[in-house]
């Protein structure tokens, strides 16, 4: 939600020098994006995301990022395309910082969805899972099941700042989540971070997918977890059943769910609940003197983490059996 | 520098619904402007920036903001043009705020200026203070010369906090200037907060002004003395006397400067740091909790003051007899 990194007119004059853009007529900082800094870009070519990638992304990730959002847009997912300059490279520096260049998609995206967005956002998910078949690089979740033990080990000492008891509650997820963690289940590559933020909307119609800084290889139903804590419950802490039926069986129409990634969906909504858990309560701990952006708060997943913890089976997310 | 309010589709949906500017394609908060939120709005009819009013606008003097937009561009200065709904009002309302949409300025504000931008930004000031003629609305300074004893008042018992002895400068200062403002100086419509960021190029040719919502009646040479501080210092604090002389001569090829206005130059120049100097120290001693927008710093108007209380006379900007 800021501006990390001021470019000045010069560097990017610079930067753009390499691109074939033609004359720059606009270039605005935008509130959007989390980790990075975004900025669009108007030339006479055309309107662009410019991102300069901050500390949270790590440069040897880049190419896996780029390369995925060009494999993707080559099977027919909308997303930002990584355009490339005049030596046919994608990924440049300014400011001191690894940047690209990105085309702008349209679309807005939905503060309050409803029970079509969710039923949308399931089409969109399982479509851009089978998209990602086929894609030769590799990364492995930075954030995934395997890394919840010693994150949760790191805030240990402070997470009861938080609210009393949380330190207790996410040493036991960790590891009751690391010891059951479902094995078998279809994978590939997912987004990893399908919030309401990354998914865009042309009227009623689902415009496109933005953001792939999260995506990975980890298990597609993870995926679904995500999204089912992301867009399925209510303000007041509620599931929608309705909405988790209609994500569910947007997804089921275009990838058809397995009875092993059903029966494990409890588990894996309870670590996708985890992660946020853990990465907000992080962030909660360690907001930095004259930070910009105002930290989310972690016990939302908490709330989210002891629903998924009374559930007794998939059905109460609305799948039908 | 922030987004302050949240708008949700349905909101803006309806919003919207009142002008004639065809289906929306994009919708993207923007990291400019320190008093209100801003929104690139893109629709079937082109591009806009939405405007929601914070607390520091007045609702009451948006009426002279709006008109006087349209006043401008009727006489062709390049500005934002309000747009008016289907009633044909241009002022409406939006998640609680007063809102408006006005078109969207091509163009790139520019970080570090040079001497041909200085020489632009005086002919493009001069020029707006002749198309304020005949500008039926008033407004008063509300951050003018008669305000700066309260102000200085205000946060006298806190000043040495942000710098020793600030406290006692700014209200000899204060006291100092306002016996020996100018009377009989020419007025106008100003625009009053003629830095960079409001200030649009394409290229090397200045493109637009935007953001006149401090615009009021006041000293036109005043509104000089506030761009030769926002304009010819040096990162290191120093004049750039070379600026100084392009950004008036600037001026002065557009609208003639009279020999008073020259001679009060260095008195308004110091008004001028007092007057951001204040502000920016009323804000640095109140940064709320949470706050997105980092505070400027108020020293840096504190050297400006002291440079211009060593000022002999206006040559010293550059100004040739």
């Amino acid at each position: 939600m800021a501006v990390y990194t001021e470019v000045g007119e010069d560097d990017l004059a610079q930067f753009l020098a390499d691109y074939d853009l033609g004359e720059m007529m606009s270039f605005k900082g935008i509130a959007e994006g989390v980790e990075n800094t975004n900025y669009v870009l108007h030339t006479k070519r055309g309107y662009f995301i410019l991102t300069l990638y901050e500390k949270r992304v790590k440069k040897e990730d880049l190419p896996f990022f780029i390369g995925l959002m060009e494999h993707l847009a080559a099977r027919g997912i909308n997303c930002p395309q990584p355009v490339k300059n005049k030596k046919g490279v994608a990924l440049g520096e300014l400011a001191g910082r690894p940047a690209t260049l990105v085309t702008f998609l349209e679309g807005l995206w939905i503060r309050r969805p409803n029970v079509s967005h969710c039923q949308a956002l399931g089409e969109a998910m399982a479509a851009l899972h089978k998209a990602g078949d086929g894609f030769k690089l590799r990364r492995d979740n930075a954030l995934g099941h395997a890394n919840w033990k010693s994150l949760a080990q790191s805030i240990s000492g402070r997470a009861d700042e938080i609210a009393s008891g949380l330190a207790a509650l996410i040493q036991q997820e960790a590891s009751e989540i690391e010891k059951s963690w479902p094995k078998g289940l279809p994978e590939g590559v997912i987004h990893a971070d399908l919030f309401p933020d990354n998914v865009f909307f042309l009227g009623k119609k689902l415009s496109g997918l933005i953001d792939f800084y999260f995506a990975c290889n980890d298990l597609f139903a993870y995926d679904i977890a995500v999204a089912l804590n992301a867009w399925c419950f209510e303000i007041d802490g509620s599931f929608n059943v309705t909405k988790g039926r209609a994500l569910l069986s947007g997804y089921n129409n275009v990838r058809k769910l397995d009875a092993k990634e059903i029966a494990a969906l409890p588990l894996l909504a309870r670590g996708a609940s985890l992660r946020f858990l853990l990465t907000r309560a992080i962030d909660w701990l360690n907001v930095p003197p004259g930070a910009l952006v105002r930290p989310k708060d972690p016990t939302e997943y908490q709330k989210k983490l002891n629903f998924h913890r009374s559930i007794k089976n998939a059905s109460e997310y609305g799948l039908s059996a």
